[in-house]
């Protein structure tokens, strides 16, 4: 029972993902996302969208990842990725829950979750690309979605979109190719500042 | 391009089930969950124990179908599971929303959809068994851990959580093993009618 009890703390633990707010609004337009909800909309997006991959990928293996790859922001909270300050000590506080949460597991566990989370960050492997891809095209239609309401809050830029998403290109051309699309219509309807 | 268009319409649809809410609190007892944030739960919990099923399952179908159970609550509503006069016409809202839904997908993948659903609902196969456990022991583990403040909210008795979640075992003796002793303390801690 030691190895199921350890197992339910952890499942306890990161019910804390459903309070760690992003900067995405859901479609209604009448929220913030949470990280467990995007996570699951990355987990469908995988399920449905890795035949479009530039290279074939171990579809269980992407949706692990994507489940997983933000339970690391529980301690150490969302980052947003266009605030350039708050990105300096990220890695540091990440690594940080990741020590505390994934050591609530037994050991092989605690040992899958780290190798699975430095996978994802790393962006090396099929599978890590993929995820990444999916991870910047699911805000990017997100935010499409509800009339550009948090690029206009923050101030985007479509240079800002372009360089934080063209490693999309890196998991499937053909998702960068339709992501590039919303991204140029963004702007059309002003979603986007032109510079 | 047409195939990914029907794909992202679906995919955007399918944000919606942020916004279908349960009957279980978050473990923080803030809000009450959604069923995206549900399905993310049950798919990592899928992943941490699937070795303690009865049956050796495959687990990305297991993943798959806790990510895609809820889908058809999009247009039904999340249908409380002590509510017997609601129960009576779940079936068909249902079946009318994923005949919607799973329509805006490419034939194959709507094919998959309605399969995977089908699957889970019928309970037969010990994917669709340890899936059906799963759906069971997360609103238990909840429920308890925000104090059983929704038993308490609709007076519901340990009768009742025990005829509801047995089946639990068909999935998981382990799994209902523990369950039980959940519910015990529940009763102990007044969390359930003892009746």
């Amino acid at each position: 029972m030691d190895r199921l009890k350890k197992q339910i703390s952890f499942i306890i633990e990161i019910d804390k993902l459903k309070t760690v707010y992003r900067q995405s609004l859901i479609s209604d337009k009448s929220r913030y996302e949470n990280d467990a909800e995007h996570s699951w909309h990355l987990a469908l997006m995988a399920m449905l969208l890795n035949e479009h991959t530039n290279e074939k990928v171990d579809l269980l293996k992407v949706i692990k990842m994507v489940l997983i790859h933000d339970l690391v922001e529980i301690d150490a909270g969302d980052t947003y990725c266009y605030d350039e300050k708050a990105k300096i000590d990220k890695r540091e506080r990440e690594e940080k829950c990741a020590n505390r949460i994934f050591s609530l597991l037994p050991d092989d566990q605690r040992d899958e979750m780290f190798e699975l989370w430095e996978e994802f960050e790393k962006m090396e492997t099929a599978e890590a690309k993929f995820a990444a891809a999916l991870d910047r095209l699911q805000p990017v239609m997100l935010n499409y979605t509800a009339d550009g309401l948090s690029w206009k809050k923050h101030g985007i830029s479509v240079a800002q979109v372009i360089e934080r998403n063209r490693l999309m290109k890196d998991g499937s051309d053909k998702l960068w190719d339709y992501a590039k699309q919303i991204i140029e219509d963004a702007v059309k309807k002003g979603y986007l500042k032109n510079v």
